[in-house]
């Protein structure tokens, strides 16, 4: 008989986004006219980009000649992408990184999960709380976690609170951790790291031999310019992070799909009986074997990112975005309510108020004000109490929903 | 000390297309004038169909707007393509297959892979020798494999030997297996499976509990209408078949990249204790937790392929190509070769000549045709002494290349 994945029956219910969707969903069959605002799910709503959309267009023209067109590509992207991202997102900011050590993919949450296959299996694993769920989920379905007790908490992980108590740092835990997944900007809170609190994870990590999978799919959106894009920009970081990026959020490629993966020549991970293995070779090997490259015509849209139009045009995105989360902040805390992020990062987290917890507030928010929301719970039990508001939809929506959301919480 | 995936470790040299591309670079860097003509990773080479083409640029244009902006699409793939491909692929072939049994992906080289994430770790596992080598190398990152002994063939595993002895059919085992992995028409072989051989396969997998996971990669290539193209059309197949299916070839999508994954509703496994679980639903959830989703205008493109135009330019392709594999087949028959496959597929798989081995003949062809072809041998032990020739090139091409193998073999 055929056996199944066992790990899989041990996943708390839906996968957070699907279980958003379904509410939602049955909301508006029931209330087909309500106008709903989906301040949720985190996905960019604006134009892609002109220099991109050109771009493409000019690849789809290459496919239909036979000396223009493009088969396979190289599982790992294109060299002239990787060039693009290297010098531009690493070399200009003085983060040693080169072209070979960028895996193209076609999405960070794909790479974030996929990571583990070339992973061990006895790994002690770190991550935040709250916490981007596919970190958590993907563990658990490869097997690196025991069950998951009443609030939701597997065994076997480290969980290491991020909230209002501990300014949203996370703390560098007591006990030994292999692994450690770190995102800044955050994802859900909006909270930053400092290149001190990196360089004390990078500290850690080097001291123990332990790895961080640094997820950096939100630093378009950082304002200060004292705080870090890259883990690489933190000393003897290469020995021990590999960084996840995309370009979902700068240039709104959420259904275009274009990410990439760094992986340092060097970085070493330990054999079981002891012996050092390098990091890139095994990720080389699994995405030849398992990922067949980026498409085409993707790739050349994303490579525009990084033309001079191409820039200009992020920037104004950022910008537009940026401009919605200081509303946003504004309008909350006008209501009172206590906010967090928002000022680094596209994400506003809030303290839910006083009597409902993060689904009361999701469903009162959608049944009042048909407004959808992330309830903080559904990040994690340390999220329970909180929610997140996204700041990608238009300035009118984002207007609308802060007016919508004032009349139902004082209703 | 953060521990690898030491059964990587076990993987033999590097996967069989980055070491042919090794070869190959190594040759021209040294002989760079030699006109290189590649029948050898199966890549198309014509125009990608002016209907994808167009659907694509339309997409394009309608992400320039907010209002036609498409970010996050479904996981699993837009239901308009979803539902164009059950309709055209499988209910007018008169499989009972449903829109939401599709699963659209970005290759079947990734789910032919990622579909080991759901099944357990015990399963007795069979595959046919030549085989595509995804299939072995993902069971052997998965620890599903022991070590490789000398010929290459990894411990646990159940190899099936298809060669000319045997016409090039799958024997069913006489020990039990519980999963089985098929590709009709045959990669690398270019054989065809009966629709009383996959009969026989679906009785015998439904006798023992066990999986079929059935590639049909190049079921556009079948000329003869009494064979099968979807094992769906063999009647229990839904009881125990999962079946991976591609835009790469048909429609030459090899650079543009989409795919999907047929897993009907119904279709069980078993837990460690026994009970039946859905294996729909895993992949679903897979699919939810580590993938988000084709470019949604890669999945126009796909579309665009069930179209009136779409349907006439795919037959030209398909014509196209297997016009060349007759080419290849007479030219090589008229040289005294063994020649197989090539009359349902888009490959040609032939005897070497005596005195050469698979490794042999792709380097005197290299070097002294400039004709880039696969050595049977990368496709498993029992494809030593033989060699397959792609039909994927242009006639101009196509032609030269006979010409040359003609002159370098009675050299």
């Amino acid at each position: 008989m055929v056996q199944v994945n066992g790990n899989y029956l041990k996943l708390k219910a839906g996968y957070l986004f699907p279980e958003i969707a379904r509410r939602v969903k049955a909301f508006s069959e029931s209330n087909p006219t309500a106008p709903i605002i989906r301040l949720g799910i985190g996905d960019v709503t604006e134009p892609l980009p002109e220099a991109c959309r050109s771009a493409m267009h000019a690849a789809i023209d290459e496919m239909g000649s036979r000396e223009g067109f493009h088969g396979y590509g190289p599982e790992q992207g294109y060299l002239w992408l990787r060039e693009a991202i290297a010098q531009h997102d690493f070399q200009a900011r003085g983060c040693p990184v080169s072209a070979e050590e960028i895996f193209v993919s076609d999405g960070s949450k794909c790479d974030s999960a996929n990571i583990l296959d070339i992973l061990g299996e006895g790994n002690r694993i770190a991550v935040t709380d709250p916490v981007y769920p596919v970190y958590v989920d993907s563990n658990v379905m490869a097997g690196r976690t025991g069950d998951a007790d009443a609030a939701g908490q597997y065994g076997g992980l480290t969980y290491l609170p991020i909230n209002a108590d501990n300014g949203f740092t996370a703390q560098i835990p007591e006990r030994p951790v292999d692994l450690i997944y770190l995102c800044f900007p955050n994802n859900p809170t909006g909270a930053v790291a400092s290149r001190e609190q990196l360089q004390a994870w990078v500290d850690y990590a080097k001291a123990h031999g332990a790895l961080i999978l640094f997820d950096a799919a939100y630093e378009a959106f950082i304002q200060d310019p004292t705080l870090p894009h890259s883990i690489y920009e933190i000393e003897g970081a290469r020995d021990c992070a590999i960084e996840f990026r995309s370009f979902s959020k700068n240039a709104g490629f959420t259904g275009t799909r274009c990410a990439f993966t760094v992986v340092p020549r060097g970085l070493m991970g330990t054999s079981a009986q002891g012996e050092p293995v390098e990091l890139w070779g095994l990720w080389n090997r699994r995405q030849c074997t398992k990922f067949n490259g980026v498409s085409y015509i993707v790739q050349r849209g994303a490579a525009a990112v990084y033309s001079p139009e191409g820039q200009a045009q992020v920037r104004d995105l950022i910008k537009f975005y940026m401009d919605n989360a200081a509303i946003i902040r504004r309008e909350l805390s006008a209501l009172g309510l206590r906010v967090y992020g928002g000022e680094q990062a596209p994400y506003v987290w809030l303290k839910t108020p006083a009597g409902l917890d993060s689904w009361g507030l999701f469903d009162l928010l959608l049944s009042k004000a048909h407004v959808v929301g992330t309830p903080g719970s559904g990040f994690g039990a340390a999220g329970e109490g909180y929610f997140r508001l996204s700041a990608f939809n238009s300035r009118a929506n984002v207007e609308e929903a802060m007016g919508r959301i004032a009349a139902a919480l004082s209703a």
